[in-house]
């Protein structure tokens, strides 16, 4: 299979569905939902919402079943890009190759498009047909623990506090597996809740979702330091600038490099059991740290 | 019925279950689980978290199934009112009385730990159990529709776009309709769901919803204008000082406490059907406009 050929598909899909869930635009108030367009049809890479069709498709799910829920995920990542981006946070002016959405719009629009974005997730998630009630149900938990203190927002505040201090590898660790990790396990897991996954199956989803997590976040910190500015569209060096926890400030570019290698392997090695439907997430888990953007 | 007992008696359950789902504050980082209680746990007075459980119980519902979702309402509301006293949105130093959160604390954890109070409100409802998931899931898709676009996030945008502006009544009330409204009116709605309320009661309490939502903004608002400072917590005159969009500023007290008890009668008659049970609703409506914070 061509992975190239699937990612785009694939992102295909999560884009155009993205823009029916927010094709409100015209709605009052007109400027929210603006705001809430232009960050969420913004060009990303989709990898959060691909997981969630990749990883129910590689149990045997159908995707379209998977495919609201996947544009949750995008909308929560979304949300918290641009409260990550906020003045009082990482007082970003650029995303993505544009300007940030509160330097388009202004501070409070942003804070609200990211609410709003939130809200969304929930919505959508609960308006999925086809999809019994109780997997949906399961679905919200997972991906409300996935945002909390026990994820996103945790990790962001140890990654605040850990600002300009010396911090051991372990503490790295943490922060990433909460910033970053627990988003993109859970979009693993969601998928194959979706997709109607055996126990054992959700395990290695699990399992898998862990390391790709740690993987992608490596490679996120490797390029921040080594990238292309153009390809990332962002400045490079903003984790330095911050004084940010990261795999590379603390163990050096060449061995995080190898640790994010051995997460590929064992994200792989967790799905060893699948057939040829779970190819897609062996390919994902290595475009993770092969990426240039 | 004594209402000041059926009050007292319902926050104090409220209180002690708000005490139980944000009880984790020695959990890491424990800056974020302070910040949460600090403002979860400050002593409001609970009314859209007892509005569930009334509903819950007008219905002959049990109001210990209900009491998760009083919980997560009342989460939600904590984040709006944090997120809304940001400097980038209201910028107030104070709230019921204390430091708003972002003085006490500062802007990102006041940002994060309103992020951290929406996601727990739907693992809260997520994980209640004796109800049936598909009530839970309807429940989740009541209180998201509330918050986002359509409810309180629209309302907010639409209240920052009137500052300083000539607005219709209209338009006020499309305004409050949506901030305030919609959660109050919610509360009501998945009350009466956990109750297992039939369509004719639904419909019921959602008019009653409707119009309690509207008595108690307008209240709100005399009371910003007229009230006693000692008693509100914070300064009055503050939506003056806003040029907020109000009902007083647009109609003068009077004629606004006219319809404010227009909307309370409204609000008793539409559960005028219901048994004995609805009492502390009808009393409910009454206390919305008879308080003085």
């Amino acid at each position: 299979m061509d992975i190239s050929i699937y990612l785009k598909e694939r992102k295909a899909l999560v884009d155009s569905a993205m823009e029916r869930i927010l094709s409100g635009a015209e709605n009052e108030p007109v400027v929210i939902h603006e705001a809430m367009r232009y960050s969420a049809l913004d060009g990303g890479k989709r990898l959060r919402p691909i997981l969630v069709l990749a990883a129910c498709e590689a149990v045997g799910g159908a995707n379209e079943k998977a495919l609201p829920t996947a544009c949750a995920i995008e909308c929560i990542h979304t949300f918290s890009l641009i409260h990550d981006d906020l003045p009082c946070m990482d007082d970003d002016d650029f995303r993505r190759g544009r300007l940030s959405l509160h330097r388009a719009y202004s501070e409070a629009i942003a804070m609200l498009a990211g609410d709003a974005l939130f809200a969304l997730a929930f919505r959508v998630i609960c308006e999925t047909s086809g999809v019994p009630s109780d997997v949906l149900l399961q679905v919200c938990r997972i991906v409300s623990e996935a945002v909390g203190t026990e994820g996103m927002v945790g990790g962001q505040v140890l990654d605040m506090l850990s600002e300009g201090r010396e911090v051991t590898i372990e503490q790295v660790q943490e922060i990433h597996r909460l910033k970053t990790g627990a988003l993109i396990k859970a979009s693993v897991v969601v998928g194959g809740l979706i997709g109607r996954a055996s126990d054992m199956q959700m395990q290695a989803l699990e399992n898998y979702g862990r390391n790709i997590g740690l993987a992608f976040q490596i490679a996120d910190d490797i390029l921040d330091l080594v990238g292309d500015q153009g390809k990332l569209g962002k400045p490079v060096g903003s984790d330095l600038k911050h004084k940010k926890a990261t795999y590379p400030s603390v163990l050096g570019v060449e061995e995080s490099a190898r640790i994010a290698s051995e997460a590929v392997a064992a994200a792989i090695s967790a799905v060893e059991s699948f057939d040829e439907r779970a190819d897609p997430l062996r390919y994902i888990a290595r475009f993770v740290v092969e990426r240039e953007s």
